[in-house]
């Protein structure tokens, strides 16, 4: 069938065959179908979505686009965990050791951050000697050995979606869910994955931007595992203000750290212990979410998670020793503290903005060859709900730079208080799936 | 604003600025915006549609997108007429003579055709030495000395059409409303026409299949014509079967002459009144519709009609003796006679099928540089609401090879009979405006 006839197809509401789907993706890869035709297509399912069928389809075109990842030479379940990106976002940085202390392999191919969300790779780099790039032995090799890696893509995985995307980001085609969900599953099954978690933010930081649209994100997501044979569920999660206290590359990999020492901010503890229950539940390394709860808090207690991200990041070429004495890290040059204009409490606490003044500060990108500076971003005293007095320090901002009154200004406006007691925000709304 | 901007704002269904409209068609045509970005923003208008005042600012950039014609040195409302295209269609041939013989000036470019359709250039160039480029000057002359001329375009008119018409081609973009308005408004006005009566055909052989999309079509080039100061007026007629009995090129010029004539069919001369007169009462020649049938009539009944096309012919070149002698026109090497196989009244008689046989023979295009056989077509001696009986001819068919028995099987399939009487459809729906 011509192109332009499957597009006449999808625009009339018409479910398209596997085969069409096929003749869109391989010929969109190969030049056979040209940008135009494509970016007209996604445009339709922006506007007629796809049936389940469909987007499964297209995942699995998605998948053959390129290389896959076989991960078939380590032992046990292999799940994989992705965020669809928030700000202040180190979760797999504490929940991948946690869940490697207690057996379970986590073989994870992150990625860099772009805009006001942070890249876990990144992250890591702040790091001295970690290298992020390894071959598909070391890689499997490593998780045999101490059940976790965290790194690039060791291969050209999921062309079809590096190529989608950079057309999505210029015709306005980005905020269809079908295209979403199909990005994300084809990325973590092309690397290798046997169960996924996803963690779906819903919020002011995040992409989608109200909790009903996450929750259908996480739910195509789950029916697209289901259709793949891919155990799927999905945490949804609150990104109205920034997930801990953190945000920037080398502060938050110290908040991991203290996370990992049982010293971490409550909220971004309760999200790992949450992620890690179900991990270990989906590897099937526990039976129920209280016995997933107890081996977690074992392994913090015990140091073992500790010593498991040691020996990750001593195994990728990193210096260990920065793990145990996280005050290593070579602070930023200026700490500035932002003081509270107001006595009562934190009603509104804006992700977004927060995360655009650490990418301002240099700790993340406007476009994707930016360089990045590891030591810059905030530590954030006072969160949704909490009491403060005038003059409190709300936020220390680490810059190399003095600070600029317009980015202290940024980070005062993202605060907003009332006289009156304010709840803390519930942060897990469920796991699905 | 960036293009993807402009795209987002028209999906989440915002109204365009004058501006916005001009940054997307100036930049498409100079390259800046580009095919991909250009095919998305089609896709959304197909979805979202356009307001009047979008779709008058979205004509306005096109006709400004490259030359535009000056007519003011011809004397007179220049009232042009434009039809959506249908089989059979010589409607030009026959209402521009009769109008131009009352005194009205007929300015007139003229297309050819593609597909199941005709072009008026290609029916016009049947008669030998005729030639349709001629310079702007010479097409002025012509109408200041004779009322009419019927022509190719002079200059590069409307080039953003051309753009957006290739790529609406290939991209699913072709049905939308706005898009086939703009297109056609912006090309008419491009060329210079103080009014504008336009046929916009609905039915099998149309583009429009039922009379309410072409009635929303119609309306919607009359607001334009609202906005941009044109007089604007639309006749909505049925293309469920052929227009007349000939169907192409030089058939078509035998049946326009013999309609000048005062033989022509039946409905054929009824729409050639029905716009001639409307025609009539938009240059102000005429004050009442049975004014204008009356003048019709006498340009018709006194050969002046007949004389104004011979003399256009022979201003461009043309053999006027076959306007008075159309049997001099070759005909075709093999005229088959399509026998009826029932007896009863013809039911239903497929136009688009009957195209596409004239087209298959030689006489239409399927790609835009396919040449053309002037000898070949149908003549129909069987419509709809006909009473026939078993081994009538149906039609005769004209060809240059023998008529293969596909092609035979083609035409008989068009037809479809009942045993009970058959009323005939009503040719013209209305004339709004």
């Amino acid at each position: 069938m011509r192109m332009v006839d499957i597009i006449e197809k999808k625009k009339h509401g018409e479910e398209l065959t596997k085969e069409e789907i096929h003749q869109v993706i391989a010929g969109f890869v190969s030049g056979d179908v040209p940008e135009y035709q494509m970016s007209a297509f996604m445009m339709v399912i922006y506007f007629k979505g796809m049936t389940p069928h469909e987007i499964a389809n297209l995942t699995l075109e998605m998948i053959h686009s390129g290389d896959t990842l076989d991960l078939g030479k380590i032992e046990g379940i292999k799940v994989d965990k992705h965020s669809t990106g928030g700000v202040g976002d180190k979760t797999s940085l504490a929940v991948g050791p946690m869940v490697a202390a207690c057996g379970v392999p986590v073989a994870k191919m992150s990625g860099r951050g772009l805009g006001h969300t942070g890249g876990t790779l990144d992250k890591l780099e702040s790091i001295p000697g970690l290298a992020i790039s390894v071959s598909e032995d070391q890689f499997v090799n490593q998780v045999n050995t101490i059940k976790l890696a965290i790194v690039g893509q060791t291969k050209e995985l999921d062309p079809a979606d590096k190529k989608m995307y950079a057309l999505r980001d210029v015709t306005g085609t980005v905020d269809s869910i079908p295209l979403i969900a199909s990005s994300i599953m084809s990325k973590k099954i092309a690397a290798g994955a046997d169960a996924i978690l996803l963690d779906v933010k819903y919020g002011d930081g995040a992409f989608m931007k109200n909790v009903d649209d996450a929750r259908v994100l996480a739910k195509t997501m789950i029916e697209i595992g289901k259709h793949l044979g891919r155990d799927t569920r999905a945490t949804i999660s609150n990104m109205n203000q920034p997930l801990g206290n953190a945000i920037g590359n080398s502060l938050e990999v110290i908040e991991a750290i203290n996370t990992l020492n049982g010293q971490g901010p409550e909220d971004f503890t309760e999200l790992c212990f949450e992620e890690g229950e179900t991990m270990l539940l989906m590897a099937k390394a526990a039976k129920t979410r209280e016995e997933a709860h107890a081996m977690l808090k074992d392994a913090i207690d015990s140091k073992r998670a500790l010593r498991t991200f040691k020996e990750m990041v001593e195994a990728q070429g990193g210096d260990g020793s920065y793990v145990e004495h996280p005050e290593k890290f070579p602070r930023a040059r200026f700490v500035t503290e932002i003081d509270s204009p107001e006595t009562g409490y934190v009603k509104n606490l804006e992700a977004l903005n927060l995360g655009l003044v650490s990418m301002k500060l240099g700790g993340g990108r406007r476009k994707v060859d930016d360089a990045i500076d590891h030591q810059v971003g905030l530590v954030l005293h006072k969160k949704v709900g909490d009491p403060v007095h005038e003059g409190d320090s709300l936020a220390s901002v680490y810059s190399n730079v003095p600070l600029s009154d317009a980015l202290k200004q940024d980070v005062l406006d993202a605060y907003a208080f009332s006289k009156e007691p304010v709840e803390k925000p519930k942060l897990i709304e469920e796991t699905l799936g």
